[in-house]
This record gives C-alpha cells, structure tokens and sequence, in this order.
C-alpha cells in the first residue's frame, strides 16, 4: 500500500497518525455505540414491518403508537441491520430516544402533532451533517471532526418532527455503485454476505431492505440511490438537482457543478416518498437553499396523469451492456400489464446515451483526480481497487477545455430535449412520452467487486432528469412459466461483442444459477422531464399499482 | 496595432485576410442595405410614438394598424437611430416587410391575429441567431458566417408573431459596459455623441431610446441588460437565467456557466416587459431549452404583489463607489414617495457584495483569456483597450481550483439568501424583503471610456436574481428646489477614498455641469429572489406608477 505524499503545488494535508489507528478507533467508539442499545425488550417487528412511511406517520400522529416505542424498535432493527451488513457508520440513538420523548410529550400536551412527520425515524447516507456527528465520506482525514450544524434538509425534516437515528455507509470516493471503504470497511447484502448492496447509498439500502429505517436519504450523481434500491428491492427517486436541497451535504469532487448531484428518498414504499417529496416541497426549501427552484408540490400535475392512459416509452437495451435475462424479463411483464390496462407503450432508443457517458466520465477526472487524492492523503489510507483505477483514467485538463465540455453537455441536453419532445414512432407518428421506463442495471445484485457499468443511471444525471426506481420483480420470479435454464439460455437480441457485455454475459453465465436461487430483486427505472417530479411519482404509482396487482392475482 | 498568432497549445485559427478588409466589407454591405430602404413615405411617428408594446400589439389585432404600416415606420426610425449613433449590425428589412405583408394578409382572410405578438416589431444584440444572418459578437472572424437556424427566442417570437427588423451592436469581447468593436466601430448616445449609451447591450439601448424598436432583447452577465437601460431611460429586465432560452445565442466565454448570463427584454414602457415574459413563459421555453424551468407565468403572484403594501430595502451606497449625487436623489426621491404611499422602506447594506465580485472577477479569466484571444486571432484584429486589460488580469487556472471558487460561489450564496430572509433592523425586527432598489450605476451615461465600475450590476448575477431597470429621474430634475450646483457640493456621507471611487468623483467634478445640461437619465433597479420575475415585476410597477404619478403632478 502506497501512502499518498500529498499533492504538488496543492494544499492537500497529509496525514501525521497511521491510518489503521484511526480506522480502528472510529469502528470501535461506532461498535460501542451500537452494542450498549442492544435490547430485547424494545424489539417490535409488527412496527418495523409498517412499511409506508404515511400510515405510520398517521398512527404516531393520532397516538396510536408512541414515537418512543417506533424509534425503540427503529433502533433495534437498525443494531440487527448492521450486525448482518456492516451498514451503519455513526448513530445518534440516545439522542434519537430523548426526541422521541419529547415529541410524545408534545403531543400529549398540546393533542397535535409536532408536524407532518411527526415521529417518522430517518436514517442517512454518510454525506449529510448532522451536528455532532462526522461526515466521513468514508474517508479516514475525515474522522473525529463533527459538524457544527445540521444540513438544510436535515433541519427540515427535524423541524417537521422527524427523528434521526443513524448514519450509513458509503464507498470511498463516493463515486462508484458498491460499498467499501477502508475506514468503515465493506457493506454486504443482507441476503448473501458475498454480495453487494450497490452503493454508493449501499449502507442505506441493507438497513432499508433489514426494515432498520422507514426513510433513507442518499445522494446520487450517477445511479447512487437507484442502484442500490433495484438491488435491495426498494423504492428510490432522484429528483432534479434543483428541487430538494443540498446544502450542507458533503461530497467528493466538491465544486464539480456540471453533472449535478441530487439528494433524494429511499424507502420500501412509494407512498413514503411521495410524503417525502411533498412534505419537503411545501417546505420551501427555496428559501433556505439557493439551489433550490420555487416550485411548490403541484398536485394538480400528480392527479393528471393518475387519471388518464399514459403515453411511454421503453427502452430494454441501451445497446453497450445487454441486461441479464430476467432484468429484460422483468421489464418486459411491466409493459404486458401496461398496455393490458390501455396504455400505450412504444419503443426509445439509447441514441446519445454513449455521447452523454463520454462527457461525464470526462466531467468526474477533470480535475486529474486531485479532489480525491487530497481527501484520501489527508487520512493515509490505501485506495480501494474502483478508485484507483479512476485516477489512472487521466490527467487534469484546462478550464478552457472544461468549458468547451461544458458546451458539449449542453448541445446533448439540447439534442435529448428534443428527441423527447418529437419522437418519431415507425409508423411515422411524433410522440411525447409521459415517461420512459427501462432497467436500473443490466443485472441484479451482484458478488462484490462485478459491477462494471452504470450506463443505464448516469445518463439521467446528465440531463438532470428526475428517475424513480421501483420493485419490479425478481430473478426467479418467472420460473413457473419460464424456467430459470430457459432464461440463462436466452439468446441476445442486439449482441454487442463488446468487453464490458463480455463481462455481463459471463457473470450471468457463472453466477445465473446461484442469483435465481436467491431470487434477487430487480428495480424498474422511470425517467421524466427535468422538475417533472410530480409527473414520475404519479407513473410510479400507476405501474406500481399494476405490478402489486398481477403479483396478488 | 498587435496581430495575435493564436495561442500556443490551443486550436485557435488565425486570420488568413487583413481585418480590416473583412470590416470594411461588412460595413459597407450594411450601410448599402440600410441605404436602400431610407424613404421619407415611410415615416410615421404617431407609430413608433407608441411606447406600449401591447397597446400596440392591441392596435394591430384590431387591425387598427396594419403590420406593414408599422413595420415600415420603425424601419425608419431605426435607420434615422443608426445614421446617428452606428447602433445596427444586419438588418432584415426586406425580409421583414414580407412577414409583416404576410400577417396582414392572415389577419384579413382569418379575422384572428397571428399570434399573441401578432406584428410587433423587435430587434436583437448580436448575439442571438437569427436564419441567414451573421452572428459576429463584434468579432471580425465571425463575419460572414451567416446561422443555419433561428435561435430558441426568435423561434418562439416569431411563433408569436413578432417581427424581427436588425440586429444592434455590442462590445467587443461582449465583456464590457460602453459598446465599441474594430468591425463595426463605436456607438454613441443619441443625446451627444461624446457619450456612451453603455453596453454590452449599446446598440439596442441607442436604437429603442430612439424610437427605432419597440422591444429588444439583450443579454445580461455583469449588468449588460440593465446598464444601458438606466443609461438611455429605458427598462431592462434580467430575469433568472433559468426563466428565458439561451439556446441558440452565441457568447463570449461560451461554457463558463457558473456566472449565468441571462437573457432578457428592453423596452419604453414596463407594460411592453410584462407582456414580453408573459407570453414567453407562457409558450413553454423549457419544452424547447433544457436550461429553463417549468415555470409558466405566475399572474397570482404578480396580482398579490401589486395590491398590498410593500417590504422594501434600499440600499444607496454600495461602500467602493459613492453615486453621484443625481443617482442618489433620484434614489431618496423613490423612497420618499414610496413611504408616502404606505410602503415600508428599510436600509439594506452592501455586506457581500465585495466577496461576490472578487469570485466573479476570477471566474471571467479561469481560462487565462483563451477564450477570448481565440475568437479574437481568428479574425486578427486589435484588441479594445478594456479588454486589454482584462486579458492582463491573470492566468488560467486550474480546474480543481476552478471547483473551489465554485465552492466560494455556492457559500456566498448561501449566505446571502439567508440575509434576504433574516435581515435584522436596527429595532431588532426581522424582515423579508419583497425587493430592493439601489441604483444600476454610480453615475449617469458618461462619455466614452469613463466606465469603471459595474458592482452595483454584476452582484446578482452571481446570485442569480431577478433585476429591473425602471427611469426613475435624470440629472437635472431636481434642479428646482435642489439646484444642480448644491449636487455638485454635497459631501459624501460614506466616503471611501479608493481609486473607483476617486475616479468617479473626478468624473463628476470635471463633467456634472455637462451632465446636468444633457439632462441624463438616472434609472431604479429592483432586484428580488431567484425566478420570482413576477414579484420584481409587481414591485416595479408600484413604483413606476408613483413614479409617472408624482411627474405629472
């Protein structure tokens, strides 16, 4: 292992202790921290197992449960959630327990709710500061300096009644879809321990998927809430950059404002983030984050298109990485039942999706990889295999090439806004689609260290669309009807030949048996316009009804 | 006279032909297409003497006015402003009288108007493209390169009905507030010609002032809208720079985004802005620019705004540069009246501001210049002197460094929306402004050359804000009950003693006397929250009418 001398000409600090010191004293205060809440008693998984964030919500607020009793079991679930995955980095469950209290007293005093989240337990990605806590990042220079006030959102949701528990893992650099880093180490799958959550929201969605939080917040500039929620069989939205707020949220290549971060939900119903997106938006996080556009929920907008037959799209293969059978499979069952119920489905293609993941992976080394290098030499530590490899991908460029990328984006932008806006069917008809709809990866959850490709999220990060991911299946889910061999057999329809679905398709080959015997979840993508939040939720909710529909049918 | 030989590394092209060949030519084809369409027949001042676009636009539907009618009488006008001042570029009278025979024709067989614009005429800063035209920037090696395609704007308008006649004359480098370039040469201010009609929007400011445009579109990074409003007597409004498409409008620094430019109307009356982002909003931008927010045209708020007392703040002196007394007064006269009329009027003060524009002046040279000494050698021509100067000011950076000035950037945001939504007042109180008005500039129009100073501007373009121009007075209105020469004494009340500052007294101790002769307009500018346009728009309607009110009484 290379420790990092610093930078040249930069003024990046080097760390003066040996990295493992303080790895080890930070894992052993969070151990400690977790181990002395352990408690039987508070264990209710009948709470735990209330799903839809709104309904629990309902029950705190009209006193059937007590915010005590919710965070109680909230945190015994969370203790189990990590015992398993590794998820969590820091808590703040004495803190949490005292909230409780006090908004249980809140309500027996005054008969009314705190606020529209009164109650609600959250848990967050590692990037949000919470007063009193670090925000590591995953990074090792990080540690032991917590933040001296909330983040914005966190204040928000504070201020709505809602309570934070904990904290959760993330990769090094933040800027891959796994779950690693040398200070807190790896975050495993709860369902096999030899696979990954994804990432880089991975800490969030093991403790989501272990019903140890009822709402995570991640962030997600490439895929990093929607993978992990298609992963763990969870719901996950990434709005547009300008709609939820940002500030105060730490991240890695700070300053890199072209292929904007979003923070967005992630829970294991979508009713919980629709609360969340409406609460937040009728919070004017406007006036709190510059960031931020005025726009308020426009119910009018969601009820619309809950009403109406839906024009979509769908794109099944981004024509790189052929999705695995039963990702296609599973997409495939979602347009059946669509068009079963009168709407209509027509077929997108991945024109300009290569152009735009050219000039985003040009975006995150622009910089020669100086932001990382400098936080990882401030603590010491090694790099994990992913982050290496990025700094090798280049050297820094200029600020007038940087600018001429700049005008390369947006002539995409311009190019994808109007293929949305004037599509051509083959018959000749121009259609606008309410939403396009594909896979979040070409693959389920995989064995740690085989994730290769994020084409199929980034995209959207770079046209700044909102994408929700919702449950769409399984692995095994179609083996009735069509058994698992038949799938693994399937042949490709658009074979590219190239490495990276060389790599795909030999991983299924490996590894098809074993992810069916899982029976691994697989997440569905719905894409919309640019601040059309409402619009995507309310598809969500119509497609979401009909999976829920033929699964019980 | 240096011919650069292009930039050592970069892929700049360098004249192959004398600029001065290129210039004369491309003046001389103007004047000659200018020429030809001079005709005494065609003059109609009770036409242009209509200052209110949708008065006029009303008189067109009704067929009260036929297109051709008024396109013929602002071609006049137009050409009568450019023989005295050099404001045009390229003119499209021809093609101009064709539309407008063509509308009249629509509106004769149909009985309808063509659109919500129907027959108004409109000029554009050149920079935005228009079909079959040159787009030059002032830039010798852009000539005769004329655009493929109408700009976002120009398709929208013309959608609309709106008539485009010429294109008008900016700055070199477009970086700059007075409006001289080596192709087409130094415009002037109708009212003398030693004086500048301010930039970068020059020629559109010269041309409307008179009379020879009723609605043009600038573009505004630094103050480039709303200068030369405030210069020549004009409104100018720069709204956010997600509210109205760039797409299509060519710029210097093209891809420096983190100092938006914004583009934005010019006009004679209020009335003719509001009607110019009404139908804009309301045509959708954001289906055919990515850049613009799904915002369509708020007129509640707008109504909320101009029914009910108002919050404002003021702010006088901005600490570096001390106005003119004129500037001032014509300030202290608004808030005089205001307070009459019920508002409550607080101080507000320069705290930031200072900050913002150290940050911005890095970000416009980050590329050392490169930009600019590209678009530059290309046509080989010298350079103005202020841009000389600008190219002086430092070296490129680099782009980890770039994203640090972004990380400025974002804190001084930051820091200044929590100013706007926590201002304390001396009594303690806490108070959210609805706007606040300060002067555009220190001083009036001054002749050519003596601009140094755009703070006052260029601030809320870092913040991204909503600001208008509305004439609030000019140098010799107080004259009655305030002579000029008492101006000319009064002692600063916040003197600073820097260089800014002592140059502009200078100025006004060498030139009030002129100034005051010439009787030179004094505009008001009121800045609001980001893409809250109507608000800024209903506040400077209040004032406006108080205003025109205490003129004529």
């Amino acid at each position: 292992m290379t420790i990092s001398a610093g930078v040249p000409g930069s003024e990046c600090s080097v760390a003066a202790v040996g990295w493992q010191e303080i790895a080890s004293k930070k894992r052993a205060l969070r151990d400690v921290a977790v181990r002395t809440f352990k408690n039987a008693d508070d264990v209710d998984t009948a709470i735990t197992a209330i799903d839809d964030a709104s309904a629990l919500v309902e029950a705190l607020a009209s006193g059937q449960l007590t915010a005590e009793a919710v965070t109680r079991a909230y945190i015994q679930q969370a203790i189990e959630a990590h015992e398993n995955t590794n998820c969590l980095t820091e808590v703040c469950f004495a803190e949490a327990i005292d909230r409780a209290i006090t908004l249980d007293k809140h309500l027996a005093t005054t008969g009314s709710p705190y606020g529209p989240l009164h109650g609600m337990p959250i848990s967050l990605k590692d990037q949000f500061d919470v007063k009193g806590l670090d925000t590591t990042l995953g990074y090792v220079g990080r540690s032991f300096a917590p933040a001296e006030a909330d983040c914005v959102l966190v204040q928000m949701f504070k201020s709505m009644g809602a309570i934070v528990i904990c904290k959760t893992n993330i990769p090094q650099s933040i800027m891959w879809c796994e779950t690693d880093n040398p200070l807190f180490g790896l975050t495993t799958n709860p369902t096999d321990k030899r696979y990954t959550p994804g990432g880089s929201t991975g800490g969030e969605a093991a403790l989501l998927s272990c019903r140890g939080s009822v709402l995570g917040l991640g962030t997600d500039i490439g895929g990093s809430i929607r993978i992990p929620s298609h992963m763990m069989g969870l719901y996950g939205f990434k709005p547009s950059s300008a709609r939820l707020p940002y500030r105060g949220v730490q991240v890695s290549t700070d300053g890199q404002e072209h292929v904007p971060s979003s923070v967005g939900p992630m829970a294991r119903s979508l009713k919980s983030i629709e609360l969340t997106m409406r609460s937040l938006s009728n919070a004017r996080p406007w006036t709190r984050d510059p960031k931020c556009a005025p726009i308020p929920w426009r119910q009018d907008a969601y009820d619309e298109i809950i009403q109406r037959p839906l024009v979509l799209a769908v794109l099944i293969n981004d024509g790189v990485v052929q999705p695995h059978a039963p990702v296609a499979r599973t997409l495939q069952h979602a347009v059946e039942i669509l068009r079963s119920a009168g709407h209509q489905v027509f077929e997108w293609d991945a024109s300009l999706h290569q152009d735009a993941i050219e000039v985003m992976d040009a975006y995150y080394t622009a910089d020669g990889g100086e932001d990382i290098v400098c936080a990882v030499s401030a603590g010491g530590e090694p790099y994990i295999p992913h982050v290496e490899k990025l700094l090798k991908r280049g050297d820094a460029i200029s600020v007038f090439e940087y600018w001429q990328l700049n005008r390369r984006k947006r002539s995409i932008q311009h190019a994808y806004l109007d293929k949305w806006q004037n599509f051509t069917l083959p018959s000749g008809e121009k259609v606008v689609a309410d939403a396009l709809i594909m896979p979040p990866m070409p693959h389920s959850a995989v064995p740690h260290g085989s994730c290769r490709w994020v084409g199929y999220t980034k995209v959207w990060n770079l046209m700044d669309y909102p994408a929700l991911v919702i449950p769409g299946g399984r692995v095994g889910d179609f083996s009735k009807d069509c058994p698992v061999p038949v799938d693994r057999k399937a042949e490709a329809v658009n074979s590219h030949g190239g490495e990276l679905d060389a790599l795909n398709r030999a991983l299924w080959e490996e590894k098809g048996d074993e992810m069916a015997t899982l029976n691994l979840p697989i997440g569905i993508q719905i894409i919309g316009q640019k601040l059309e939040e409402e619009r995507v939720l309310g598809v969500g909710k119509v497609l979401d009804d009909l999976l829920r529909k033929s699964k019980t049918t």
